[in-house]
């Protein structure tokens, strides 16, 4: 006898979690197609050589490789020839580069995958967790408009997902780029470590970190650390507010003032997609995977539980896939990482125990009618709701535990006496209502109190109209 | 340079494929949940002790081994410690003997997930392949009227995916031991090897395969060998054929009347759940997995293209997780290769080149319209339709080359004109029409035309209504 258990690191749900689970991967995807994002998927499984274009590094470390007994495969050099993703943009990359000229620029694509990285097994770290990413890839050149389309989505996405109020962060890396390039720190590795210990602000509080950049390794007069710190402490509230801000900053070097009217015509853009002003903000000290992003960088954080940290976070990039073809291919994406939002968010206690798939359980008391209960199921089905049969007949207690701990919505029932009247009793166990409903408009009845439901608490989420 | 390329044996899709491919996989979806099917996800990556716990056989020879460099984990063995599924079963008898309770049973779940198995590259054979299995368990029991509901989801998955006509194939594993049992052949080993002979009917021909279960090795009678060959050559035509075949085959021993018994009440049950009798019938030859199968079976084959074989199939077996608890844990289930079905059904030519998921594009000429183009998307996307937004002015003709080679149905323009009189250009690519609607009407009108068109495809499925 083998003990059966999962691997450490991964998330496995329940029935009625994984529900929840699933209607938040629905919403985002929903959300992706509403704004002609279109799907792709890659095999989980991608050739050493051509995941592992360059060496070393974090990523490498955790990188899981695969291999059968059956046929060992190894490449020249030993190593195993195949590996696990461990995100979704170096599979796009390569998607993108192997199917170039059948893909129409800029190609807006959608994609919401498993991948793996052998982390330390540790409390709230995944080893394998789902991404849901988007990401627009343009062919020599990439207007700055789509920058704008990606806050648009993010807002649908978590509007109608409906766990709090929330801020998308918006900065562009020229800004800062061109701000320290004035500042006299000109060399990009000085601006990477500088950038870096910038973003150890809110851990170690201004005074620690002014007084690194004043010290030894970075030599920065307290002047300039000081103008540095006020730079990175510009949040804006409201859409004027930001663009004031941002005509505050003045003028700079070109890479300084290209940054300023990118963001500014994303900023323009954002409100014209119709998302609130509440909703976005621009925030300096936002840098994002310091060698990755050049342009605009977004992040995302719950308001009233800023613990989480960034629920949803991208930018803006030079070169897709400068190792696989010698197209010039910018872009600007996000990412979702589904599980690990899921999680924080069950921790946090802001999933809602999801009400079953199963929207009706035709109840059976009664072995004989066990035909007539098999119509019923039928025609709730033709109907196009999600019905159950019992299909023993069971004691009504029993049968309306099961509903209840399983969070079916409805039970229907029909005995001697509504069969001669020709209805069936629905006992609605949220409500802990009953009521007959004539047997010939069974599933019209019940479609017509479902969808009342879901119109409710779509009215009844935070920001209801606004996606 | 690294030339950007996927393993062999593994199915990409371009966008408009993979739309195909995701409608197939959200229609077997929706059906599994109309009949009360629970999703459950399992991590790919399982513990090695906990995944082979039978060794030897094809299977194992298939595994794929995970092992990061990081974190090298080799049981005590020297086996690698991590492996990936090679189907959806293991992982879910692991799954119900790990949660049993905080399970009901019966457990009805559904699972669709891709598996790894390490095969030789071979047109048509997948390294990594999606399933999409229900199964329904039970502990200490199950009764039969579990298997016939599998029929029913089945026929209502492929009359929605509306790929032809095709039959469910019914068969009871208990008939043929029983009848095996009355010819003398009593020992399940000498039994499976004659399975396994009659099994290359199709293949072989009856005089080759009657030839060899008359020769040295099996040593039948011929009479008994043409009793056995017209055995398995039963086929029904009609739900009354079937009870009729039943009938004629008499009785035998008390696991033949068993196996005719539980045969009978899965078609009763069949036809109540309202499957047509056109789309079920008998098959004795119908074996399925010798070892595993204890009771019903099922194949399903499209009449127009039975070289295809069984697109779906499954069946009874009497305990699932034997080797992880002690608990007797009963079960019946089919499976649809997903991957392999779809790659079929291309072969054959039965998949039509999906619409995008994009339904309208915002055409745009002159970018000063940009902005309002925006709220137009806004206001469909707000109605529920995928919008695509130009977000740079580009020559109509190129615009429409464009959605019509990305089979965007819709697209909408609006210039000086339509703007000063309140209206939308719509082109409807499909029927290549064009008209105008007030813009206040844009997206109730669009949502109209697109929800009629859908419920014209319904009402011209092969098997509408019976679903």
């Amino acid at each position: 006898m083998i003990k059966p258990r999962t691997m450490p690191g991964v998330m496995e749900l329940l029935p009625r979690e994984q529900i929840a689970f699933q209607r938040m991967l629905d919403v985002i995807r929903r959300n992706y197609e509403r704004f002609g994002f279109l799907p792709v998927e890659t095999p989980a499984i991608e050739l050493s050589e051509v995941l592992l274009t360059k060496t070393g590094g974090e990523t490498e470390r955790q990188v899981y490789f695969v291999q059968s007994t059956g046929a060992l495969e190894k490449a020249g050099d030993g190593t195993p020839e195949l590996a696990l993703r461990f995100d979704l943009t170096v599979p796009l990359a390569r998607f993108v580069a192997e199917h170039e000229h059948d893909l129409a620029f800029p190609f807006r694509r959608y994609q919401m995958q498993r991948v793996y990285r052998g982390e330390r097994a540790q409390r709230g770290r995944f080893r394998e967790f789902y991404q849901a990413d988007i990401d627009v890839i343009g062919k020599d050149g990439l207007s700055i408009r789509f920058d704008a389309e990606l806050p648009a989505v993010i807002h649908a996405v978590f509007t109608e997902l409906a766990i709090g109020p929330f801020t998308i962060w918006l900065n562009n890396r020229k800004l800062m780029r061109g701000f320290l390039e004035g500042l006299g720190v000109a060399d990009a590795q000085q601006q990477a470590l500088v950038l870096r210990e910038v973003d150890k602000l809110d851990k170690r509080g201004a005074d620690a970190v002014r007084a690194t950049l004043t010290g030894d390794g970075f030599g920065l007069s307290v002047e300039v650390a000081d103008r540095l710190l006020d730079f990175v402490r510009v949040r804006s509230h409201g859409h004027d507010d930001a663009l004031a801000k941002l005509a505050a900053l003045g003028s700079g070097s070109p890479t300084f003032n290209e940054g300023v009217s990118e963001l500014r015509e994303v900023l323009e853009m954002v409100r014209a997609l119709g998302v609130p002003e509440s909703g976005y903000a621009i925030n300096l000290s936002i840098a994002r995977g310091l060698d990755y992003y050049t342009g605009t960088v977004f992040e995302t954080t719950l308001n009233d539980h800023p613990q989480i940290g960034s629920i949803c976070s991208g930018g803006r990039y030079e070169d897709l896939a400068g190792n696989y073809t010698k197209s010039k291919l910018p872009g600007v994406g996000i990412s979702i990482g589904v599980t690990r939002l899921f999680w924080q968010l069950q921790e946090a206690g802001l999933i809602d125990k999801a009400e079953s798939s199963v929207q009706v359980l035709v109840g059976l008391l009664d072995a004989s009618r066990l035909h007539d209960n098999l119509q019923i199921a039928r025609e709730l089905r033709v109907g196009g709701i999600n019905t159950e049969v019992q299909l023993e007949a069971r004691k009504l207690k029993a049968q309306m535990q099961y509903a209840d701990r399983a969070g079916i919505r409805f039970v229907a029932m029909v005995g001697e006496d509504e069969a001669a009247r020709g209805v069936v009793a629905i006992k609605d166990m949220r409500r802990g209502e009953q009521f007959e409903v004539a047997r010939t408009d069974l599933a019209s009845a019940l479609r017509v109190e479902i969808e009342q439901s879901l119109a409710m608490k779509a009215a009844a989420m935070p920001h209801g109209g606004a996606a």
